[in-house]
């Protein structure tokens, strides 16, 4: 029998988990165990809530239609979820299943679609950008699934910005100096990271976001990045300066 | 007339720029300028070709197989080429594009493939990594191409490491404490960046890693990060800590 390891499977599911709990998979996650990753009775993988903690399961049984398995025992205890937002103007498609899977992978413990002028992308697919968060969540290790919210326009976001939660802006026009000073005043503080669309924000939203109290600027150096690598260079900085890349 | 801004189209040529300067774009540029962009005579674009900074041009002549530019005034100073190297094990195919797009997104001077154990990708395509690198550098504003080596093996790039430049190395096991703190000594030193494979580096090239005088080891938090994410959140650290994004 093969231990629970790094390269174990690992899946998302909603049954409780306990000492001996029984899981039934639901027929995409039997197919992938079954058809994909060709596992049988007696193999190992890990599975997880988002409540309960992260278990080594065992499979029990694998039919036609059915795999079960058996959780064994707790190898990490359930952690508070995060408290690091990351609100962005939709992509369209297959980029914007990218950037949900790499904000999950950063630790964004939620995802919030924020409209604005330039936005490209119309519609949201919620569904589809819940399934790719499942997806990353399985494969990063991360012990819960990040809540997704509806599309809401920019306005509306800043109207009922929660006092307290610092809002990062990432602007090219941020200035000179040390981009990580500002975001030293943010440890312990609940954190949002805002990406713009591809063409910027224009400058009555920049107005708006600029006369917001919880803004803080972000430098993100002297070359123009795409929307998708300027989210993974602004959480990582700042999950290393007042996130959970600190221990 | 158009202004030139950062809308620009900006395109790298190979000529010399200088003041009345005529360009004569190769096949591909004109089919792009004429027929993508549908650019007309007296359109403004930009130029740079890495030697000479970057140049307002305007069209001058538009034929059927036939693209000519002026140069018309500098824009921006040649700035002298970074110090930053991009050592990588590279993925396949579009991954591997995007990795590179990444690299130069984030500053990258130079590329450099590292075949390790257990590198997924067998043969590198350079030209392609190449036409990767000069489509990123055009639209990401940097004033010359990185340079692009050929693949080498783990081993042999470390034993010919250049004495006095850094190696991050970023290591899960690289433990607890402030993440940018070794990052701060690196200041004025040419630092390189190195992104193992998607399994990681078997543990003896990781044991001659950490025998290198060289390493500097970076910690990216608790999360499983694909080689992609990973390569930009230590690009994004080290820019901000010791690279140009402070000013």
């Amino acid at each position: 029998m093969a231990a629970y390891d790094f390269t174990s499977t690992r899946l998302f599911v909603d049954d409780a988990l306990a000492e001996g709990a029984e899981v039934a998979l639901g027929d995409s996650q039997a197919n992938y165990v079954r058809n994909v990753m060709r596992m049988a009775a007696g193999d190992g993988l890990l599975l997880f809530n988002g409540r309960d903690g992260e278990w080594g399961a065992r499979i029990a049984e694998v039919a036609k239609k059915r795999v079960v398995l058996v959780a064994e025992r707790r190898l990490r205890e359930q952690t508070p979820p995060g408290r690091l937002r990351y609100l962005f103007a939709p992509l369209k498609h297959a980029r914007l299943d990218y950037m949900v899977q790499k904000a999950v992978e950063m630790g964004a413990s939620r995802l919030s679609p924020v409209i604005t002028r330039r936005t490209q992308a119309a519609r949201v697919n919620l569904d589809r950008m819940r399934a790719n968060a499942v997806e990353a969540a399985e494969q990063c290790g991360v012990l819960a699934i990040p809540e997704v919210d509806e599309p809401a326009p920019l306005a509306r976001v800043l109207d009922g910005w929660p006092e307290g939660d610092a809002l990062i802006f990432c602007d090219e026009d941020a200035g000179a100096g040390d981009p990580l000073v500002p975001l030293v005043a943010l440890r312990g503080r609940p954190v949002a990271v805002l990406i713009g669309p591809e063409g910027g924000f224009d400058p009555e939203e920049r107005a708006a976001l600029l006369r917001s109290p919880s803004i803080v600027r972000l430098t993100l150096g002297p070359r123009i990045l795409r929307a998708d690598t300027a989210a993974v260079a602004a959480l990582a900085l700042v999950q290393a300066v007042a996130g959970d890349w600190r221990v």
